[in-house]
């Protein structure tokens, strides 16, 4: 990201996946969470978990000065959901794989990503709370529907569809002059950062608070024993 | 509506009608409007009656901590209408029997409850204009597809109708940390709340103005003397 | 568009026409562009062009005290695009005709009459970006389900549909309050005119820049000289 | 007030008073607050009580569009000191008898008539903590120094200070255009008025609550128990 | 301004001058004002005139990105006046000679060049309206004491005090990191830039509307023909 | 900190100190910052050292619910310096040993603990640049002329000062309702807080891109070889 956003030539950051899960980079099965009660100084290894990671990380997609494009050809859940919601162009492989999962309500934590900003901007505020607040799954069509997706490509072939998305934005944009696009993104993106930039920080604070209270930890453990799979 | 605010044990805050037109505890066919003539002293009138009535009634649902649930299965109007625009999670009976009607412009008064503000942040200024300044009713399939109902139900009883919805919350949220939710809500409406309050003693204070100027009172009686029904 | 927002008797200010381009007055296609090389000096000579007509023709439209109603029957483009963005209420001529088209990417300038703030509000981030960034024409359908346009009317004939706009509004509005229906427009569009007004500033300052940098002139003779046909 | 904000031939709307204790109109010392637990809807009395009159009331201020000139001659105290900070002008008798007290903290209530926020604006932070927080009077000498008021007369009869002031503004106002005036305080004060409407309803509200749980009434009695003076 | 703000080897940029009246580059005694009733399109001479230059030179103010400092020797006056209350820091060459003069209100104009919100941020409400809606001239003592003015350095010539500011600029300057200050000027402005820009074109849209309706030529007729010298 | 702002016996908290220099708890002389050319993850290491330590230590004191009371008695100087600038009430020792120091610009980083915006606020923008941006200190007096300072108290003795302070602030607080105290705290800082906030984010996020690219380092080993002694 940090590369893309200072490259002179780059126009578009294309963000794609071949696996069954997107991820935008961002590890979010990171395993020593369980292992936490060790640590001599917990506050300490939350905040520069937590705070740290999720405002810089967010931060990025937020002030990311390139056109940001996401393919998305699966499940996208959490943290790299929350970033989806930063990308400019929004396209999407299929109508039944697809979903975005937001499980914040589900494990005891709170929004990341500046997602109960992005979310309610680009949504609306009544699916934007069936989707955080209960933790329910919106799938393709209905992002499609209420305008997230720019495009639904129902191919059979993730790679396909992968190439298609670079075919057609090569093409697009090959008819078009490289900085004013740059200089239109600053133009429209102008409001969002401040609102998002705060929410960002918000939402940082209200989970290390969530973390250093063991709450998480907890409820992971509680949906482990019921022998119950969280999707995380 | 302030019971349930401050119960330590409740999460979500369910409004339901079992009659034909849905009301929220706001009774809007108060008799005493068309012999208020007989007042000495008319703007303190008013100004209890409308500018403080409305800031506070709306003040608790823009303030509202719990998850507010709306359960549509008729008509629902006027500030009754502006009410469950402030609602979280909007649920409808069928699509043959609801709509959302602001009669403001018919009965020559402005917006009440904040809906200036909570419609446009729900339906865009199209939509809204559309509402308000032609006081146009929208029924239950626009306001799906745009995205201020969550669902359509479409069951063949209210009763029904009413469990099913509070089935559903209980099904979903059993699953999930209560105070990751309140705590999400807080995250999400946080900058709703601002706009929302502002506009909410905006809209009372412009609707105090028509109250003691007498416009209201006429339009009653030229539309009652037209023989003509008006739905407020 | 000034006589109509000060004549007291007027509730609507109907943009209508009966060509193939639908065009808000703004006459876009100034042969003057091409030529500007002759001028003594050009910065002032732009200001004045850009900077001045833009923010002036456009706060016209963003302070508008009566109903803009906007009715498209073919293709909108550049700013007039724009400024219909700023309208009330939008109605269609037919699904197959109209479209919206920003082809300020394509031409090296940046949005014009608060468009990157407009569009953003009425169709979301992620169409406004393919509309805006990639300069892709958003058609009828697509605008009618993102909530853009109030109705398509998909009449024969332009004149009739003109006429049936017209006939609409006259039946709607003879049973309503008119002066509710003006100060309901002021309530809802108060915050709007903040956002719309810094937006229109910073737009035509950043073009400014442009046309005195010599890119939109240049460009256009690169367009030209590839015998291409670009839409202005 | 609205008479003066009316009148079209008026510039200035000017307060003044002979009296010992200035005073802008607000009845503070309504002898009823003690007997109300006679009451039987109690909450709707302190809403019409505190919450209509303190918005209404303040509301007149933050929207008169005539230039209010405050002329202070003593103490200013309570809801008079908050509307004091509404005007536009504040000139004062002499720096031995005026003083600003803000007795809110002392009498178990919160801020009113937005002066938490225009307090804030006049004098910074500091001194606003000290005047609201510790409820200390601020006197003359402080005000000016910080920017409050615009001058200290010092004279030795109050009727000469009032006329004084009158005679300064009409020298000063007859070679100024009367128009420009008032058009010049509507894009000083666009700003602060948002901000003060905001804080006007959120104090007007925070109060009722205090009101309606019996918090001042009872702090009442137990300053008059403790044979103490307050001063409201 | 424009070079100054591009030399990527400066970080201060000082305006100075040596004669009484201090100008900051705007030539405001432009002699074509009174003739303008010969002029075909006079709207359009105006919003040329008044709409374009007033926002760019304001602007240029607004987004200059190196330290700006202003260096009085005498009368500000207008527009000038104006431009200076966007410096980033104010020094005085004595207290006698200066003053900060905003004659709007005489010559029945508004505002210009931001100053109803840039000098309402420094020197305070009451302050700001004596100065701009009485135009009161406010010297250099009161500026000071308001935190207007950095320092009144006292000197006996123009030159010496000229000198004298950027020896001490030059010393304080070269024991510093001169990307931290142009980055430390980037953080501070950030929430000022967005309220200038909006009341930068605010106030020119309302003198637009005062120059086309003959407003400030009828008022120099009627000031001159009461053989007065008015202070522009 | 923490303990204090949910101690729910306590209103104030009292930051005081009786060595030279004033510090609130921020260990600002870190020797680690030297020796940072040794670590892997040199990023990692300065998103924790500088983003995760500065939002979470100033978003304590921004978001501290009761009255934080300084008590400076000498230099303040950095963060310490920033964080004072978030206190409600602030007393000084005496007018000859107190100043204020932000040598930002000195050692080539950015502001930190929001005082970009916090600064500006309390002391207006001409002193504000002349303390950050040219890390010029501000000494008592002009910080009393100011308003940012409440008091100076020129005692001889730190712990007769100290005990000074706090002896005011019981005589003065016994007289007091001590949830209206709060109450009002919350309704003036309500504003104040998101801006302070969003100030927080920017300033760190600018101070971790320095840290990174290694220029606070070099300016740190520029300044010892020349044998000069910065003041951190």
């Amino acid at each position: 990201m940090v590369k893309a956003n200072d490259d002179p030539n780059s126009i578009f950051t294309v963000l794609q996946s071949t696996g069954r899960y997107f991820s935008a980079g961002a590890d979010i099965k990171d395993g020593s969470i369980l292992t936490n009660d060790l640590l001599d100084n917990k506050d300490q290894y939350w905040l520069s978990k937590v705070v740290s990671r999720n405002i810089y990380l967010t931060s990025l997609f937020i002030n990311h000065k390139k056109i940001l494009v996401s393919c998305l050809n699966g499940p996208v859940i959490g943290l790299t959901a929350a970033l989806i919601c930063l990308s400019d162009l929004i396209y999407c492989f299929n109508d039944k794989d697809v979903f975005l999962l937001l499980p914040f309500s589900n494990i005891g934590l709170v929004c990341e990503g500046a997602v109960s900003r992005s979310l309610l901007k680009r949504i609306g505020i009544s699916k934007t709370n069936e989707a955080i607040l209960l933790s329910k799954p919106i799938y393709a069509k209905e992002l499609y529907r209420l305008g997230f997706i720019n495009k639904i490509y129902n191919l059979d072939n993730v790679k396909v569809f992968n190439n298609a998305v670079i075919e057609d934005i090569n093409n697009v944009s090959k008819n078009l002059d490289h900085q004013s696009i740059l200089d239109n993104k600053a133009l429209i993106s102008q409001d969002w950062k401040d609102d998002l930039s705060y929410s960002n920080q918000a939402e940082a604070l209200a989970g290390f608070a969530k973390w250093c209270a063991d709450i998480p930890q907890q409820r992971f453990k509680e949906l482990a024993s019921r022998g119950r799979k969280h999707k995380l």
